[in-house]
């Protein structure tokens, strides 16, 4: 049970978001832009994938699996294979370039000053953009709030895991703008 | 230097959101509703100890000098009192109520798991609301992913403290909104 009475049963972020619409209105910006804005050479999948990472490394269980079925549905991936993604990505054939993001996303979760100049100028060997760098970084940043934000106020989540994956269809359709109006 | 060719000279946060004004919007209107909204019980020399607390802990420069500086102007305090209320704020005269705000903030930073119910009920006891304590939970998340966001890039700062000092007026009237959008 939430920490705090958010005055709602919905699950995860959206029960704090919902409690205070007015930087639920930011947040779901912010994802909106990051996630979800077609205008990003970063593939939706891509994006969803940085943050599912992220937040397994968090051990934040709504926004992995949030972020993990979105993932999952715009990449046409199964679960295993997206487990196999967030636990070792280097063993598993995804490309060199997603493997570069990971790498710098994985070391923002660490904490800003872990990532390495070696890391970006690997990653823009690759081709990766200024752009799809300072994307990267920033959905990565974000998602230490996010999972902060849903863990530190002891927000519940469905434990099953379908659950997330039949949602995103919608979630995909709709995007985040103005998810924390919805009920 | 910065790891991207951030397209300006702005010193820290303020590169990456000039770089990048579509996602500096959200992220200026959260700073604006969580640390200059006057629509809040928590003063906004409180919320700016939260946001400069949590940096320092995340061993950002910037961003501790940019919110120590809010904080001293708004408590009329002197650097050496910021400071010493950074290091070890136990053991400073501030309020209780603070001393609990600043134990929740210190742990999200830890990680969202970390916040106990028992400091949870600590600071309720001493009259802590629901709002507050979601505040504070929010403000603590948010500067680990503007922390994040900061280092994660590179950006520079300037290293002479008293220029975060002699700027928070301008910032207290102006607010943070639409903050990405001057030069």
């Amino acid at each position: 049970m939430a920490y705090i009475d958010l005055q709602n049963d919905l699950p995860g972020i959206r029960g704090p978001m919902a409690y205070r619409p007015e930087t639920g209105g930011p947040l779901n910006d912010l994802a909106e832009i990051l996630l979800h804005d077609e205008n990003n050479t970063l593939s939706r999948g891509e994006r969803e994938l940085i943050a599912a990472f992220v937040s397994s490394e968090n051990d934040c269980f709504f926004c992995q699996n949030v972020h993990g079925a979105m993932a999952q549905y715009y990449m046409d991936w199964d679960m295993p294979y997206l487990d196999a993604v967030k636990k070792d990505y280097q063993s598993t054939p995804i490309s060199d370039k997603l493997k570069a993001l990971l790498s710098i996303a994985g070391n923002v979760q660490k904490g800003g000053k872990q990532v390495t100049p070696e890391q970006v100028e690997y990653a823009k060997s690759l081709g990766v953009t200024d752009r799809e760098i300072h994307d990267t970084v920033l959905i990565a940043a974000a998602f230490c709030m996010f999972n902060r934000y849903v863990d530190g106020l002891n927000t519940w989540a469905p434990a099953d895991r379908q659950v997330y994956v039949d949602r995103a269809p919608m979630r995909a359709q709709q995007g985040y703008a103005n998810a924390h109006l919805a009920k």
